[in-house]
This record gives C-alpha cells, structure tokens and sequence, in this order.
C-alpha cells in the first residue's frame, strides 16, 4: 500500500464524478486525505480554485509536488499505475479494451444524457445552466431507453465486463444512481437483469464511500 | 510489427471517431483491412452491421474469433497494449493521468460541444437528429469559449501534454478540424499559439490517414 497522506483529494459530497473516485479508491483499499467543495455555494468557481481546477471542475487530485491533475477517470488511472491490484481496467489487450469500450458507453450514452436531463430540467439548475427544457427532454428520453438496451445486455451477467468487477462497473453505478434520483428515470422491474446487477453493486460497501 | 492482416476496421472516410482511430494507427505503424461503412447511406443501421456494432457506432474492431469491438478509443487502447512503442498513452502515473485528463477535456469539453453544434444546426443532419436549434447555438457558444481557452493554454508548448506527442495531439486535431469545417468555429489567428500546434500537427503525415 502507498502512503498517500501528502496528497488532497478535492471533492463535493453527493455529486457524481467526485463519487466514481470515491468508490474506486475505496475498491482500491486506497486513503487519500479530503477536503469538501461546495458546488451550490460556488467555491469551485473562487480565482484560488481555479488555480488548482482551471475550467472549475470537482474532483482535483493535488500531489506532494503541487502538480493538481482533474478529470475523474484520469485521477483513477494514476492510482492504478501505482498500485495496480486489484485491477479494474483490464490486464490484457481484450480485457482492457472490453472494459473500456463499456465504461465509455455508460459514461457517455448513459450518465451524459442523465446529466444532461438534470441540468436542463431542474429547478435547483436554473442558476447554475443555460436551461433548454427540450434538450433535457430529449436527454431524458435517450437515457430511457439507453436503459432498456442495458437491462437487456445484462442477462445472464454478473458484471459489465466478462473479465469481473471493474470501472465500468463502477462508472455504471454513478450514471444509474444518478439517472434515477437527479434526471428521475427509474431502473426497470422487468425483466430483473440490470435491477439484479444494481443491487449486487450497491451492496459493496464501497458503495457508500 | 504484430500482423493485423485477420482483423477488419469498419470505418468512414470523413467522420470524426473513425479518424482518430485511422490517425493513431498511422502513427504506431500499424496496418489493419479496412471497410467502408456509409453513414449516410445508413449502412450503420442495418441489421446486419447491428450484429457487430449493437449500438450502430462506427468505427467497430473485428478480432480473427469474430469478437468485434467499438468505442474509438477502446480499439486504440486495444492496440497500445499489443504494441505499446511509440507510447501514446504515457508510461508513468503521472504522464498516464496528465494525457488522459487532457484526452478527456479535448473530447468532452471541445469535439462533443462541436458535434452538438454541427448536428443540431447544420441542414444535412436534420434527417438523422431531433434538432433543437438553441442547443446547437448553446453548444457552438461553448465550442468557441473552450477553443479560446485552449489557445491561452498551448503558450510555449509544442504539444498537448508536457510528455510530448500523445492521442492528447490526436484527439485535439480530430476536435479542432470538427469544429472548423463541420461546426463553424474558427481557429483563433491571434495569439497563433493553437494555430501553431494545428500547423505542427496537420504536417504530420498521419493527419491525411
């Protein structure tokens, strides 16, 4: 294990990217030391925040040296250089593309278009967003049935990828959750395939990371 | 040099994600059978095409068993583990993280808000999307101001991330042709520090892949 007391994790509590490294570390068995930004309040967007996140985005890993890296799967992938077991992006040429393919279908056909829904459609957005209600209607839509598809490819699986648990799990978990309870599209009851495998997800204690 | 002479690339001349898989393989050297898929034609629709490519994504990796493979970047990943030299993807945590957080932003934040743009405004896409205009002028707002962004941050640098030449460089040409030819958005002429990393990267012979 690493020491990784002379890092900061810069995070929000709540929202989705900075949750996808939350479980991802906690999967990993990693500590990184904390610090709370709040999004409602607009600490992301003070001049000394953009010092360290320049298009004000949450989560910001800042390392010993200073140097601030952003981008949720690109603070994950530094992690799993370091310390690459258990491994959750793959360890061969097929696993790792497999595993990419589906983490990228999930975070850009299923959590953008959930994203997209909230921003555009939600009352507590309205100041936060240039609010388009069609484009968040159309997004919730496509979120829909973007879901449909999913539960029908989750027969017969245990995990998103053939090789086990890995990020696409992970990045799915986000953009379901977040699907439901921010665009309010629910998981469907039948068949059971992808409720099955949210359940599974949701009950690593990772989950509450 | 692996022998790829099994496999088959189903591509389009001319769209955005099967050009940044046709770049990368350029520059790795790496030669795979290729064959035209009209998007316009609809021959991605088929349901013939829709056995390798559920979602109806081009472009689609076929294995030699006949495992076929989406998502651009999952096909270039696929390849750099078979065949990590020249690296594309860093080599360290630290240039893993740094490209990636890079790659990320160039995708997400430029070529997505471009795409929106392009094919909820330009006329030729109004048969393939449910066009909301004012999403598409949002979107081009935004394409301008990331673009505006980028050209402060390429000050002194001769490529996207401090490592040198990545799919970073990659992914930011693909985006910034995209933006220019299909959405309208103009290369900055002054500064000229982005317009010197466009000349420096359509040089390269891999640009015309």
């Amino acid at each position: 294990m690493g020491d990784y007391s002379a890092m900061k994790l810069y995070t929000t509590q709540g929202a989705p990217n900075p949750r996808l490294v939350n479980i991802y570390l906690a999967e990993k068995g990693i500590s990184v030391p904390k610090e709370e930004v709040s999004i409602m309040k607009g600490e992301h967007k003070t001049s000394e925040y953009r010092k360290k996140s320049p298009l004000a985005q949450v989560p910001v890993l800042e390392m010993e040296d200073g140097t601030c890296m952003t981008e949720s799967v690109a603070i994950c992938r530094y992690f799993e250089t370091l310390q690459p077991d258990p491994p959750l992006f793959g360890t061969d040429a097929k696993s790792i593309a497999e595993i990419e393919m589906w983490r990228r279908r999930l975070e850009l056909l299923l959590f953008m278009p959930a994203a997209f829904s909230f921003r555009h459609m939600h009352p507590a957005m309205a100041g936060l967003e240039s609010q388009i209600k069609e484009w968040g209607e159309l997004s919730k839509d496509r979120t829909g049935k973007m879901i449909g598809w999913l539960n029908q490819q989750m027969e017969g699986r245990d995990f998103i990828a053939s090789s086990g648990f890995s990020i696409a799990d992970i990045t799915g978990l986000v953009a379901m959750d977040f699907a439901i309870h921010a665009a309010r599209v629910p998981l469907p009851e039948n068949p059971p395939h992808l409720k099955r495998w949210h359940e599974r997800l949701s009950a690593r204690p990772s989950a509450k990371a």
